[in-house]
């Protein structure tokens, strides 16, 4: 088995993806745990009602604990965004954003639902008309127009990168950037202009034309990409062809927590309310047994 | 509001009962849970495998921390187990052990899975000839029969009481019991015949004969019904008509925790693998949220 072959990979490093690493390590597979914990909705908070952890308790030592204990029964972690899923036969490829690609029999997708608003003025009269937060759903509406993403994270970086196979000049507003030093490499190498700001204001009419920038200065855009944070899921499950439920807000899974692509389960505020922590770590328990349960199948008849 | 009327009812203190306790009190409505703690599969065992709780925490010790969270957001908690469950329009009355009734909008089972069997002699090969797990399933096969029950909880005594209507005799082989004075006061006012000692062996050929007890005596007995523990899932979940699932060993329920009767849900082991603490609390969370919705629903129409 080559050093990036995996049995469970897990995207997101929330309740749900350390419940889920915990399970699945017990198996005694090969399980790996991607994402950072301060990603996690819970890491600024504290908890309230989750049974049996005393309601003082931060959720960043929460966090900290269910890691420890993950990785005590075996999970390898790393903090590495997630940029690219591929299927190739019955094996997911994973392209993290560390210029690394893992490869896995069975993959579990727990990255939460972010808030994704800017909460400037125009964002939300504007959404569909210039206004979109998935590069991977909407970059083919933007052949040969000038567009801008914001963000500071892999999404946005990544997001920027894949619109300059669209657009005729890309640029990224972003104050800070907080990838890995190959994804920065990237980008400085392409064309995608950086400019060091924030956005105050989105502009238009009918459509998005302009938009404000905390500097003072306007910029002319015909699309405005909001990607902040991590990689989405929604942008992740896209690409591989997940499906969502009916409102097009969440992964649709069943009991098992099985999407509709074998091998691949999600779990926790990614399939929907409700939003807690403790459906999160139950769903998680689940997924990460169903997911080792078919990779040790799948290992099987190889 | 009568003294008796709650919104939603939990019955069973396991990890299941005690997160939908919590995540119902938060809605502020009237919240009973029913059940001892010590009951709970995880009383005497000791946590590996639930993130965010350190690995070394005694069983015991968690669920007393469950229940005091649960108090503190408002929940009633009875120790009393539940007799039987009826059913009238859209409330539910459930009579306790000690003789009262308490009346609901919605109820959660949470009483897991019990270990049912004796595991002696003659038990396994005379399952259905003889030897029952379910008073209330089984009960008509014995007409005029003499039957025996063992237990020294609620579920064999309500079940030897039960039997009256059915045998024409019925033993109770017990060598403690452990009831509420007013259910042993029912026991010792009623014909059934108590035995103060254990059960050995199970003899019969095609169908039960009878039993050799530890105390030396041989009782001649055409059926056997194991009773251990409280008031069974099964039996209660029998009641009222609460379907099971394809092969009947668990309750069914979708993935709002809903059971086929309107108002009533169900959480944790009882639902069916994987028999999880983590897996309990999830369920015991949507379950929660999901009772309190229907209750409060329930109280606008009235």
């Amino acid at each position: 088995m080559s050093e990036h072959m995996y049995d469970v990979v897990i995207i997101g490093a929330g309740p749900a993806g350390i419940q889920a690493a915990i399970h699945a390590s017990r198996r005694k597979i090969r399980v790996l745990l991607l994402g950072r914990i301060e990603n996690s909705a819970l890491y600024n908070g504290h908890i309230e009602n989750y049974a049996f952890v005393p309601q003082t308790t931060l959720g960043a030592d929460l966090l900290k604990l269910g890691l420890e204990q993950a990785k005590r029964f075996g999970t390898e972690h790393s903090s590495a965004d997630v940029l690219k899923i591929a299927h190739e036969e019955d094996i997911f490829h994973l392209e993290l954003e560390s210029g690394k690609t893992v490869s896995t029999h069975s993959l579990i997708l727990c990255m939460g639902v972010s808030k994704q608003k800017l909460n400037v003025p125009g964002e939300k009269d504007l959404l569909g008309r210039g206004v979109s937060y998935c590069v991977d759903c909407d970059a083919n509406f933007y052949r040969g127009a000038v567009v801008t993403v914001t963000g500071n994270r892999s999404a946005a970086v990544d997001g920027a990168l894949t619109l300059l196979d669209y657009a005729s000049k890309v640029y990224l507003v972003a104050e800070t950037l907080d990838v890995s030093d190959e994804l920065l490499t990237r980008l400085q190498s392409s064309s995608v202009e950086r400019i060091c700001s924030s956005i105050k204001q989105i502009n238009g009419d009918r459509m998005v034309t302009s938009l404000e920038l905390a500097n003072g200065e306007a910029l002319d855009t015909e699309g405005i990409f909001i990607e902040l944070g991590s990689k989405g899921a929604m942008q992740l499950a896209t690409q591989i062809g997940v499906l969502l439920d009916l409102e097009a807000k969440y992964i649709a899974v069943n009991q098992k927590q099985e999407t509709n692509i074998p091998g691949i389960y999600a779990a926790g505020d990614i399939v929907g309310p409700p939003l807690q922590m403790a459906k999160a770590v139950g769903e998680g328990c689940v997924a990460g047994m169903e997911a080792a349960t078919y990779a040790r199948k799948k290992k099987k008849e190889k």
